[in-house]
């Protein structure tokens, strides 16, 4: 129980919560910023607390290949390393071994791949990845997981979950005598059998969270909303959830909704390198020609820098010369989009307003998920 | 007289002064960065502002192509549409008809050339120049010039200069009322006679200042030396001088030993892209894989961002994944590294001691001027 995770309010099923990490507390639910190669896209540290990040997501799997555990060892880990003083969640590798076009092989000793780096071969064990974990200083660790297609048969779904089972238990073990904290990875595919069994029993274990993997791999977007649900169903109130890779801020209200507590997504700097950017009248294509003269800011209701200072004509000029701060101002701009949101959200659990603001948010969202500008990709 | 230039102290050749823009003081000598696309590559206005720049320079060539003047006037000119509130030098946009490998023609008119935007046909003539100037909001607008090279027979070369001139009085007299001030540039390629005329010429107009144009386009650099002191001799001491285009530290530093006030040249950004930093053990290539574990700053006498927050292992780990964040760090150093050494060059004319200066500074840029790490690139 290393994060003290402490409910402070449910409205039906959507939780406000906060729990300790070694690099401070965090309020829950949380969207946490994904920072690959320990950089959040072209952002400081600095930039990241101004829009409102307080924890990371870094990716075990790329910072093994480059810069590799050594450096982190001699670092004493990614916080020096980055200036990032906040917590740090990392994920255990297992997606990327699954979604990365790698020649790879999965066997009960972990997964085998080629370095894109170098091409060299990888053991991606449990225990290599804990490892590494470890190095990276990590707040919270993720188990290595078998990501399979969610639409896998139930025979397969199956066999993926057990293997992920023993894994678990490998992953707990190497943890060790370590202080960070470490999340299990509930499988099962879309069967509610297995999700359930997955939950019982990891829950036999000492993990201090649980992570519903599995999903946004194929699934239907229904199907991933019913399987959140019932798998949130399953899980003990004391621990916190987290929906991993997701999502757009539509999907992240549903997913409160359903109880979970935490989420990382790579779409608000991804969608800014393609000129996207969320406002309260919609997801604007800020390449379109239309905004060349367009002096009113992105979203007048933004406290973001870009808002601040700049028109949308100006973010337009940069996108279309393919100037590195358009898309770091869209960044900027997109993710306190979504810390606002979270901040909307938390406020109205706690002063049990939720099921209002999920319905006029539903309604703005929505419309926000849906590009106003389609037109100019 | 628009600039209301003073000579503060000078040493030898070397000058300390500073004038008024529309936009708040400038003490010289000055160092600007250039700002291409009315954005200086990735750094927003606070971070130019933190790292000591006062004063940009854009490029008419490019901004008449992209956002075009409409835009600009729209907007009432580039201040307010990049959020830069200091002044603004702008070039005529002659050198990169010039230099850039497009279709041109030039003529009594003006240069016809093609948009490498949208392939339009265009003529930059000096009223468009001007008014093209005027419409960006500069404080210092440059009149139109042909460029070319420096080896030029004498005959071509005179030619061009008389050209030159007589656009100087058209620019001259498009900048009609304009509260802007405006530069001449002095032509002649390397013949002194036609130098000593040049300057003649226009000192009979009423320009705010002289650019010494023609020079870093073929010939030695012993040539370009002798032809800025040449030059500067001629030129009234009541007028600011500008080397456009330069340069390394160590010809800046050469420069203002020769008489020569402002400086613009796209080298800090430029190579901090290719992962270079200037320090003062030399200029570092931090690609390469000896900083792969290297705890110290950059530069321990640097005040900059990146050496107050960051490793050479960590920038070497951001250049080597192709993070924007690398080439941003860098940028700042090195436009911090410059502007230091503007700042030391100053203080020393004004307290007498720039002999003293000139010589320590040399030998170290001579050093700095040296990639240290070369086999890397």
């Amino acid at each position: 129980m290393r994060l003290h995770f402490k409910l402070e309010n449910v409205v039906g099923s959507a939780r406000a919560g906060r729990f300790t990490t070694l690099h401070g507390e965090i309020e829950t639910p949380v969207f946490m910023p994904v920072g690959t190669q320990a950089t959040v896209k072209g952002l400081t540290p600095d930039s990241l607390r101004t829009v409102g990040s307080r924890m990371l997501l870094a990716n075990t799997y790329h910072l093994l290949l480059r810069p590799g555990p050594e450096v982190f060892k001699k670092f004493g880990g990614i916080h020096r390393f980055m200036n990032w003083s906040g917590p740090v969640l990392t994920d255990s590798g297992g997606f990327q071994i699954f979604s990365l076009p790698h020649s790879r092989r999965i066997h009960e000793g972990g997964a085998e791949f080629q370095s894109y780096v170098d091409g060299t071969s990888h053991l991606l064990s449990p225990e290599e990845s804990i490892g590494m974990q470890k190095a990276i200083g990590s707040d919270v660790m993720m188990v290595l997981d078998q990501c399979i297609p969610s639409t896998a048969p139930w025979r397969e779904a199956e066999k993926a979950m057990e293997l992920t089972h023993r894994w678990a238990r490998r992953s707990l073990a190497a943890r060790g005598e370590s202080p960070a904290a470490m999340f299990a990875i509930v499988q099962g595919a879309c069967y509610p059998d297995l999700r359930k069994r997955s939950v019982e029993d990891l829950c036999s274990l000492e993990f201090d969270g649980f992570a519903i993997g599995g999903l946004a791999v194929g699934e239907t977007k229904a199907e991933r909303q019913d399987f959140t649900e019932l798998t949130c169903g399953y899980l003990p109130k004391h621990l916190p959830r987290y929906l991993m890779g997701v999502g757009k801020p539509i999907d992240i209200l549903e997913a409160v909704n359903r109880g979970v507590d935490m989420f990382d997504c790579i779409i608000p700097s991804s969608l800014a390198k393609h000129g996207m950017a969320f406002t309260g009248e919609g997801r604007l294509q800020l390449r379109r020609v239309k905004y060349k003269f367009a002096d009113e800011v992105l979203d007048a209701n933004c406290d973001c820098i870009a808002c601040a200072h700049y028109s949308r004509a100006y973010l337009h000029h940069l996108l279309k010369s393919d100037e590195t701060l358009g898309w770091k101002l869209l960044s900027q701009h997109n993710l306190r989009f979504y810390h606002r949101l979270m901040k909307r959200i938390r406020a109205s659990i706690v002063d049990g307003s939720f099921a209002d603001l999920y319905r006029s948010e539903r309604e703005l969202l929505v419309k926000t998920d849906n590009v106003k500008d389609e037109a100019a990709l």
